[in-house]
């Protein structure tokens, strides 16, 4: 016996594709948005498609961007354009925008390679990055994909593919994070601090 | 400085309002959505409005149904009509329909008496229930909100409110859960276990 309609049941079913999202969930978020007026779901409604419609990636880093041409930063003349930061989705980028000091381009690749969930490279925007460095005016590749092994296999492929073209290829530092305490850092982490410990300039 | 286009910003925001999910998995949600092909985000957007527009709560025991007329239980021919079971949400509706042991109908309040919520009598469906009952069909209502505080007092108060109607008035049984622990009951479950034991009859 079906006990939701079944106009409740295909949202549910919408709402249980999404990631983290589980049956319980699905049918609270779908109870919510019942709760909503009419308009209001309209509008979520129409949020989705004018999103999917609108939202392209920026022919040149590959970042979201809406309407045609390239993005923000990509546009923007106040940025360095020798130096491209390498990372895996548009939320890192977020994430080191949000730091306010790094002031060059961005390369989205839109994933990292995962032999896992059959993520090759081919799967992600490393022609297009390839290309860009081939034009010649990149001076340095800030390798900025997440410190666990799947980022780390990434960056380091990525690096031996740049690496005939003559750029410096780089990498955030690992180390402590700022206001954490020692007795929880793991000793990975602690190894890799101690390797690249800074001399104190005083 | 806007990271993330309008149309894209605006999902994340729609994302942002149902309830548990913070800016980060809204984040995740939208760029989820934004890996759909065209067609498949269409058709959330398209069940999130069907929804909205089909979905009505059943004149007689307020569930969500779909179209006109009473919900699929209420219509039912082989259901015990002098029986009401009182829930406070038609996802717990469904936890008694997944028992398959009981056989009567249903009344659905959408929520629970919350001085802390705002939520008082009034928002709830309990002068439908009220009315249901002057009917003079039922003979019993078993009261089966959940076993906390809130849950607690809207039965305690439905109950005093049902009792001139010369009604049965009943609760679910407080006890251990079957297959749990006796070690890890907490006391105030072991006490009503306790005051409700049954005679073992062989």
């Amino acid at each position: 016996m079906q006990y939701f309609p079944p106009a409740l049941e295909r949202l549910v079913e919408q709402f249980a594709r999404l990631p983290g999202v589980g049956t319980k969930s699905a049918q609270r978020l779908a109870f919510f948005l019942l709760s909503f007026p009419e308009e209001e779901a309209v509008a979520f409604a129409d949020a989705i498609v004018t999103a999917k419609r609108e939202i392209h990636c920026c022919p040149i880093c590959q970042n979201f961007t809406q309407g045609e041409g390239p993005c923000a930063v990509c546009a923007s003349g106040k940025r360095d354009r020798e130096v491209i930061c390498v990372v895996a989705s548009p939320r890192d980028m977020l994430a080191m925008e949000r730091a306010r000091e790094y002031h060059g381009l961005y390369h989205v690749l839109h994933g990292v390679i995962s032999p896992m969930n059959h993520v090759g490279p081919d799967d992600l925007h490393i022609k297009e990055l390839l290309a860009r460095v081939a034009d010649g005016e990149t001076r340095e590749v800030i390798m900025a994909t997440n410190p666990d092994t799947e980022g780390e296999a990434t960056a380091m492929y990525l690096s031996r593919l740049l690496k005939p073209f003559g750029v410096k290829v780089t990498r955030l530092a690992y180390g402590i994070p700022v206001g954490s305490h020692l007795e929880y850092a793991d000793d990975a982490t602690l190894m890799r601090a101690l390797e690249g410990r800074r001399e104190i300039l005083s």
